[in-house]
């Protein structure tokens, strides 16, 4: 047990000794096992965006085992996927990897209303397949975003119970945004405070671009000099405002790119003190070797 | 027990001996038993269309025990219906055949909105009658998918609590969707992935045709050189999305046709690696004679 | 018990002894007791209608009592009515005649919207008043027809663990269908149906006119040369069209018109094979002689 | 115990002793015990109306502890309010006067939709707070009358099993109804009823008008030539309307108003055979004394 | 335990000890402790208005930790605020100044509707992280506001039961409101007493202004001459239609303003008998001593 590990696990001093071993369980897993950091291989596109635009490109990925084998020879710190994916190798691959279970996901057959997510998953399904997390997306900016905080707040208060702490994919969309403001820096420093007043134990959000989406936010940052010019420093805003960097947040890569674009992103992220990154289709749509090596560079990027 | 059953069922390996049991209970029934491959008779159309649509072309199918004895004389490895038709027989077929309690049903009494299904059994009705498993109907695409999803995700945690399998029927409908699009192979391909995360033990979706509905999905066919031309091709797409082959997916017939035409479609199944046929109106609406003898025919193309 | 009573309870094999229990209590009550024919006496009007369009042809009626005594009087096999009625009598009237709890019930304040009853009583009550059955009123055709479909697939599920049978009132309405629609052939047998799909153990409907509603299903009854012609061909039908003839159905009289006219109807329906009458109006809004006699010339008919 | 209680008593019997001596526990206090008479003081109007308009005119009015004394001091069967007001006196007055907890409320700051109260009260609270009923309020007409009579329903059934009888308010509103309507004879009847039938042991309406609203109400009337022309005919025939008589029905005060036609219309329902009256405004607005004075003036009436 | 003390315990007498144990806690604390009058610090500015507009002006607000201590060096009586910050605390700062968890909360990402908070906590945090009570919030005007009285009323219930206190945060506001009216003199009052009528311990409401929002609430302060001209005038009506002062009611300062405009109108809530103030955006976005001085000035005040 790194001083590191155990000085994360101090902000968490309110939650049981269940969830502070299951915290630590992926801090202590894989090649970035007790820096702190953190990069998680998550594969729900499969649900949200379907099978083909998923896995053709790669169609190991069609696979539910490859995924598992993928984190693990990458060495991540944790996979996570929603029921069904974890359920087709649960199994198999116990003890060898965290997994988090996503609970709730949606598909894109349907176009134009504002995101709602289903609830796919439970918390016993976490237990009964051994995950070390579940985790959940909320889309503030949402007209349904009150349905997904209630869900959340039921979900982390019966985890926590059971000694499984949660991750917030906090994802701004909606009616009332706009597409810039998605990512906007004051919408992304936002959603990451909601998530952490929600309860969560990480935060997962989309690198934040230098976009201001909210007036009365504006004044603010102007009037207090905020720095928001490069990624690191707007990174370094959004683990500002998640509890002043006592929680642990990690950024997402979105689409996939080329791996210079990769890279340099999740520089800036580390740079901005950002606790990892979340890499699925970068890392999985790729030849498996091809996809461990880029986890495996990102991951040294934390090491720095 | 067959090497590919117990092939079948190491794929399910996170679940309990309970749920295994009643797989194996199917997969060991009939004249399939051992094969891994099913032939099912559903007969829920007297709920979904009506009784005189349904059975006055063979009338002797208004009676419940009619079904169980046509699914044991043609040696089906289970039979499938509501809760009223299961029940009406279930006391005297004991022991005789599997069967599988169809959980929600639509009637055609009300048109023009996008399908909802009334949830009209239980987990408990299913575990009273000495049901092998649950089945029931999704609509992705349907702008009430969500309260289908969460509601099948509570019966699958529920009944695989106690030891009983899920058969999903995964039809995509409404109002996002074409009427081509239902059967598209990238929508189908979907429905099946979906019923698959959702924690499906079967999935049932109708034949696919070469229609791609989504622009997006239609890239990646292009670019990837996915085939799709024959039946057993996008039969092979299908499987592939089904956790490449790891769910037991089956084919629907739909409406009552010739029986030449019915055994060519099988015989694109079975060669596209599809797992099973589950037939009903081209079966109980024939002379029982004739129903058994094109359930057989079709199980024949399976055992071959 | 009589051959018949043990043969109708036959059909209701996967049932526990306590539903049939019940089933049998009412069979072998009153003046067509162990004759397997039913003559029941709903008293709902003054919820649905209010009490003066109810009660103020034959005061007498506004007395809870009255009606008890009446069903009592005249041997009907069962009362039936909703919870304030059967509370205000079920003590002093204990052990003399079956009562029938109905679960829901609409009044006639508010007009213009689909059908949508509120659920005014519970199992509990049922058990609690020592009732024989509980009652429920379907609407296939209205929009909200899922709502009630789960209610009382939950409400039966209770019932039958505690062992008390269910009678629906199956009655289509709603945008859905045109006025004639309403008691249209096809749509009664459609409404007799999804009543037994649900688990209806008795299904009550409406003497069926020769109007077909649905034009998939004229083109049905046409090519099989369905019989539907009289009202016993109807009534045959819908007899078939609930489980052939597995299920008991029976009829209602619908609103308060001259002795001869009833009679008659009643003599179609017993000709088809209905399995009896459920008469409200047409009995309790006469004086008392009068009503028990035309209820026992019913009764009468059905012994015949 | 008088005759008169015991005979009361009888028409509840299919309820437990719990039930039957909380309703003799009202009947058995205050200056009409043993006459199976009611005068009741509600107090739910700073709720319904906000606190100046309820208690400015009698500023003594905004203390909760007020109304307990009122009530007491002028010898009224029981006190009705909400939670707050019985929670901010119930152990002060423990055990000097049965308290009515009042379960459902309306603010007035939103105007012109159909009413559609708050359930702002438990079961339990009736409980710990030592009341000898719950009450409830039903608006029958209002679009959201199903709701109503489903939260009541449950709470019925609830209080009931631990002995806890039930006060309906049955208050006829909403956009399916004229405003003369709302106070109309056939109405009001109707309204009666149905609180009955949903199984409230005491019911409150608004003295009746001659008004008739419905149509086919209108051509019942005439033709059984019921006689609705004085305050005590139409008083009787709602009487009638609440099962002969065999259910306790009192009648409210509306708007504060002169003493003169206060008693009058008092008069008219004890003519009619009232059960009593529930006098809110009317009472505590005036000086503690004049309030005392017209409740006694009121209970003299019913005494008569 | 002071006299004044025991007195305002006096008047919750129908709860149980351990309630009252939480409020003589919340009495008993900080710089004003014995005095019956409160200080609380509320932070929930995150969650409701962003971190950015929350916690720029001071940047150490970012840190969950810098909120107890402002309210322990100052000497406030409790400290309120969402189940994320008071989690980030609790286990640190245990037992050195009451919490209290804010139970429902809303983001300003979406406008234009009415308002309705997500409930974001429950009575089980409250009791795990050892607070003294839960708030809630309540919007009167709102569309929604039968939705968040039954909540509350549930949460009251189960709090209570437990031996937790309530504090509503009564705010009128919807679209039957004008923006003068959420604030006006008889909409406060109003708010206050539905905020007593639900069962709360604590109100907390804003300063009311003189304007008068309901025609028929004016007519009833004009004919009784209710004295409304000054800001104690004001509070004064407020805190008597707090059951004539038998509830705690304190009030909140608003937007941040000038140190002079916000003693001033300290003053007046003292004045006109008002318990105590709550006061956020005016302590926390200053400098540490500044927010801890103002406090502390605003405690002088109430120790007048």
């Amino acid at each position: 047990m790194t001083d590191r590990v155990r000085e994360i696990l101090s902000w968490y001093a309110s939650d049981n000794p269940g969830v502070l071993n299951n915290l630590a369980r992926m801090m202590n897993s894989g090649r970035l096992a007790g820096t702190g950091k953190f990069v998680i291989l998550p594969v729900d596109q499969g649900f949200e965006h379907g099978p083909a635009r998923s896995f053709a490109p790669n169609p190991s990925g069609y696979d539910p085992r490859y995924h598992f084998e993928l984190a693990i020879e990458a060495g991540c710190n944790a996979y996570a996927a929603p029921l069904g994916f974890i359920d087709a190798g649960a199994a198999e691959f116990a003890g060898r990897i965290p997994t988090i279970l996503k609970l709730n996901n949606s598909d894109s057959l349907l176009k134009g209303e504002d995101p709602c997510p289903a609830v796919t998953g439970s918390v016993n399904d976490a237990l009964r397949l051994g995950c070390a997390a579940i985790g959940f997306t909320i889309y503030p900016g949402s007209s349904f975003r009150n349905q997904m905080y209630e869900q959340i707040r039921e979900l982390i208060e019966e985890a926590r119970s059971v000694g499984i702490p949660t991750v917030i994919w906090s994802y701004p969309r909606g009616s009332s945004l706009s597409k810039d403001g998605e990512t906007a820096i004051d919408v992304s420093a936002y959603a990451a405070q909601i998530a952490c007043q929600l309860g969560a134990h990480i935060v997962k959000v989309k690198p934040p671009t230098a976009h201001i989406e909210q007036g009365e936010a504006k004044k603010v940052y102007e009037k207090a000099g905020v720095k928001l010019d490069t990624l690191a420093d707007r990174v370094r805003h959004v683990v500002q405002s998640s509890f002043n960097g006592r929680r642990i947040v990690i950024f997402s890569g979105g689409a996939a790119k080329g791996t210079a674009e990769v890279l340099e992103e999740v520089k800036g992220i580390h740079a901005g003190g950002g606790f990892g990154s979340i890499m699925g289709r970068n890392s999985f749509q790729r030849p498996k070797a091809e996809g461990v090596k880029l986890l495996q560079d990102v991951m040294d990027i934390f090491k720095a």
